[in-house]
């Protein structure tokens, strides 16, 4: 028989990643708030459920997508919640990007009702989701781990046990904290090269190949020297993100000076009205700060 | 008839690059204020220089490789320098790493002179210079980088011409600022992981096959985490570079907050003894705000 899923959480990542499952094989029973979300999920061959304890119940693995730590503590911890109906000796699989100490407590309340519990936020957005693509981070313990690998061989593509519970978390906020701050130093690189009067994508193509070289020079710096910012990846997302990097640097007691500044201006971003935009947006606030939008009007302004 | 070479500055780059220019069948006249360089040149096939007159009087091209903005004025446009000597129509190509305004001065007072000047300033570091494997950044008419061309062939792998007077220090400036940004970040990638007990180097290696991926934490990542810090290239050098990077910015007229907070940074790794280790060595000062080196000692460390 089948391994059986109830998968929560049926949004721009879950629903593929529960789609994708369910093309697996595996048996799919999915709650999502949003009806649409369901009807997609039985398109895709899985049973639509109108309740978290109906899609959990008779499942031997509940994997959670969610937007946020409350979400996921609402959902896993809270009244009706998966805690409630979970049977004993049930993985619990949190996909969602959450604070690593909200996995930890999931982790530690999972463990008094027998079920166990991994922390595996994922990389790689909507397309990594679609084409079972992610990178998936994994925290808890290494049986469990081991347990799921066959669904997370059907998710993603590099899938690693980092360490105990909330590891997966705390590497998928170090990996945030890099991304973010590696948009922002491109968006001044480009802001500089511009307001010098030199042509940016000839510079930055530079850059590319030697030790400033990276996966976000070589996939975004068209795009941006260009100014397009269709998401991709939200600026909301990444702010809600750099606060879970924050917090949970305030946790382990340590300062991030360049993840702060990162921070605020992904904040900025935020609150000058581009939470909608992909997070290589940041050049905007960047170019903001110095007025320099004004050289697209520029006689030497070239994309 | 050979090109013949003036080369000035036979240092840690200018060594081996005016050794590989011999090497390829230029006649090298080099000059340097420090006799064991001049010994390394005659050993190369080159000829030593006892002023910079003799290096230059004859030269069809001059190349200037110094360690900084100060010595290339004095060296080119000071009492008995290159200006005083070289003949018109003297290809003047600067190598160093200065400010973008000094070289567009060097360039301006060449023109008056009949000389003509590149700046062309590189990255790769000694292995790139000894390989002839750099990177040239190159800024001034496009002629006279065509000219260049044999010489930027047996020194350089990637030569691109990025503008005008000035552009080729623009982009290494925007280079050295996305280079120590990024060393910040994963510095502070690393003591958060660390100081979350996370293993460091599993954590590194997700993000470094990732959208946070890059050439440093690709090259970087396991002397990092290890502590070892041979250069390379070193702090104190690029404290210079994050000075021209300010100093350039400001006169461009834009605001760099992480290139100023990367420079403080790197001037405290400076302040705080470590100008002689590899600019990685800004981790030191990253896990000292935090007071973290103690997870050294604890035993969820390994390397």
């Amino acid at each position: 028989m089948s391994t059986s899923i109830g998968f929560i959480g049926l949004g721009i990542m879950g629903g593929p990643m529960s789609a994708n499952l369910a093309a697996a094989g595996f048996a799919v029973a999915g709650y999502d708030v949003h009806r649409p979300a369901l009807d997609r999920l039985t398109a895709a061959g899985g049973q639509p459920c109108a309740r978290i304890a109906e899609a959990v119940v008779d499942a031997d693995v509940v994997i959670t997508m969610l937007p946020d730590s409350p979400q996921v503590e609402e959902v896993v911890l809270g009244e009706e919640g998966v805690l409630d109906y979970a049977k004993p000796g049930t993985l619990l699989i949190d996909m969602s990007t959450i604070r690593p100490e909200t996995s930890r407590r999931v982790a530690s309340l999972g463990s008094t009702r027998g079920v166990r519990v991994l922390d595996a936020p994922v990389s790689g957005g909507q397309q990594g989701a679609i084409d079972g693509a992610l990178s998936i981070m994994a925290g808890g313990d290494e049986r469990d781990f081991r347990a799921a690998g066959g669904i997370f061989d059907v998710l993603g593509k590099t899938v690693v046990h980092v360490g105990p519970h909330g590891a997966g978390q705390t590497v998928k906020a170090a990996n945030q904290l890099v991304v973010g701050g590696t948009y922002a130093l491109v968006a001044e690189a480009i802001v500089f090269l511009e307001a010098s009067g030199v042509d940016a994508s000839a510079g930055l193509e530079v850059l590319a190949g030697g030790l400033a070289g990276s996966r976000i020079l070589e996939l975004k710096r068209k795009t941006m020297v260009a100014r397009e910012f269709q998401p991709g990846f939200r600026i909301d997302l990444h702010h809600k993100d750099m606060g879970i990097v924050l917090d949970a640097a305030r946790t382990a007691g340590v300062a991030l000076p360049v993840g702060a500044l990162t921070a605020q201006l992904i904040a900025a971003a935020r609150a000058q009205g581009y939470g909608d935009l992909d997070h290589s947006a940041v050049l905007r606030v960047v170019e903001g700060l110095s007025g320099v939008r004004a050289w697209f009007g520029h006689p030497g302004f070239s994309v």
